[in-house]
């Protein structure tokens, strides 16, 4: 296994989108960079969260190629491939290793359900040969919450053996501790990260080499300071703190509750919007979801000059 | 509610693929001409059997620009728009209307699990506008074992009431004839076709217009018996083989099954190629399948000229 360049939290950053429904690039850059200036180790564009599978692999591959124009350093972005065909993946992969991002991070296919490791395997294996490039690097995106199609711990295991060099690391979006859990005993050196902040500290304890969360949209201090602070004697008190603020985003819908969130904060209301079929959270929802946040004292802080588009 | 193109048995057409593992569009327009030939009332390319989804936009939209070309007529052809954004759903609909197909097969946005109708709503609505032509015939596809998100009856009802024009049909892949049932019912003069030959003499009888199945792939002589002779008296004879057929299949997973069929009865082994994560058949698998059909007496017949490549 060859080393692999991200650490702490990662954040699958929202996409915003304009009144007419287009990906909003000058909102995108300036949110990164805020993201990035509040610490995060990475951003990880183009994820679930960021509502990837809602735009078309062009869309995606002009917002990269915005980002890395506007000065984000590309080692710092492992952008999603989500497609369930090899020739999309492919090209999105081959479009970040173009532009020598820190990694990519591979959904399965998703469409098939049922489908066997063996097909799965089949799928990541000929990604690998088209991209044809050493500077691939591939973090398994496993969140069968929502693809239904996952990486076996198994399949992990053939995946890892046969592209040592290039399949370095993992997302774990399944919300089960017991799957993290087995894959950090079983792959020592190979990146696990928890796809949610709640399971920080204990992954952090197991060799986890960070998480990337949903939440880090509006909360990379908060979950830094339990990155930064997980040998210290506050770890648990840290830790409960995020949890307490995961949990009250997680009663709501959550691309919609963050974007709210961000919108609400940064008095940006076009924040707000999503593309079908996600749905807006409803006012009295954001009312609910606002008040909800108050109360365990959130605050994003002063709007920072790095977030002016 | 407008007229619609289709009736009978329809074919959501296998895609075929090299060897390199390209689609093959010698083998398609060959194969599409003869189920045509064979009494196929319309051929909706790029469904689930097809693969569809395991193909980009450009691949497509390739497949359906060779089709044309060589022939082909357009107002038999019901290609699929399977996308997971407004954005290529929209672009592989306007392909379509751009070549007079006779409608498109528009599966919901399949990524997002547990999306509110109102979202499946604001995505068929956004790709009506986008498409912008009075041309445009939608049939909804409804298919949740695979997609998982699906039309329900209400969500239809809004759809029809909103684009009566524009959506003037469905094809019920869920498996479940209450469904089927509930469509015909509800919407007298909505072009209802169930996915599976099984509900077709039950769909006829209930105002079915057709039936849109995987095994009109290598059935449509049989498939059409029961469809032109529903009301004689050999109906439900009849109904009983093609039901014995179906059941047969799937025994296997459908769509190497289909190709290994096609592979077997016309000497063409290249056809029982799929693209991962689907997996072709083992030997064992193949060799009790073409067992299993030749119990039945099933005989695709002579190889046509048609299906010279």
């Amino acid at each position: 296994m060859t080393t692999q360049p991200f650490h702490g939290v990662l954040v699958p950053v929202l996409t915003p989108f304009t009144p007419s429904g287009d990906p909003d690039l000058g909102r995108f850059v300036g949110f990164c960079r805020w993201l990035l200036d509040q610490g995060a180790g990475g951003l990880s564009v183009f994820g679930t969260t960021s509502e990837a599978n809602s735009m078309s692999g062009p869309e995606r591959m002009a917002l990269l190629d915005g980002l890395i124009e506007a000065g984000i350093p590309a080692e710092k972005l492992m952008p999603g491939t989500g497609a369930c065909s090899i020739t999309e993946a492919a090209s999105l992969a081959r479009h970040a290793v173009d532009h020598s991002c820190g990694g990519v991070l591979l959904l399965p296919p998703f469409y098939y359900k049922g489908v066997p490791d063996e097909g799965v395997y089949a799928f990541v294996s000929r990604v690998i040969e088209q991209v044809a490039s050493p500077a691939l690097r591939i973090y398994l995106y496993h969140i069968p919450p929502v693809a239904q199609v996952g990486y076996s711990l198994d399949l992990v295991g053939h995946l890892i053996k046969a592209y040592p060099e290039t399949v370095v690391g993992l997302k774990d979006s399944s919300g089960d501790w017991n799957n993290t859990a087995a894959l950090l005993e079983r792959f020592p050196g190979f990146a696990v990260f928890p796809g949610s902040e709640v399971f920080l500290l204990d992954g952090l304890r197991k060799g986890a080499v960070g998480c990337i969360t949903a939440s880090g949209n509006i909360n990379v201090p908060g979950i830094k300071k339990v990155y930064d602070g997980w040998r210290g004697p506050q770890a648990d008190a840290l830790q409960a703190d995020i949890t307490a603020l995961r949990n009250a985003l997680q009663a709501y819908p959550m691309v919609p509750a963050l974007k709210r969130v961000v919108a609400h904060y940064h008095n940006d209301p076009n924040w707000a919007a999503v593309r079908p079929p996600l749905v807006p959270l409803s006012q009295a929802q954001s009312a609910a979801l606002i008040a909800d946040l108050g109360k365990l004292g959130f605050t994003l802080g002063e709007r920072p000059r790095s977030m002016a588009a």
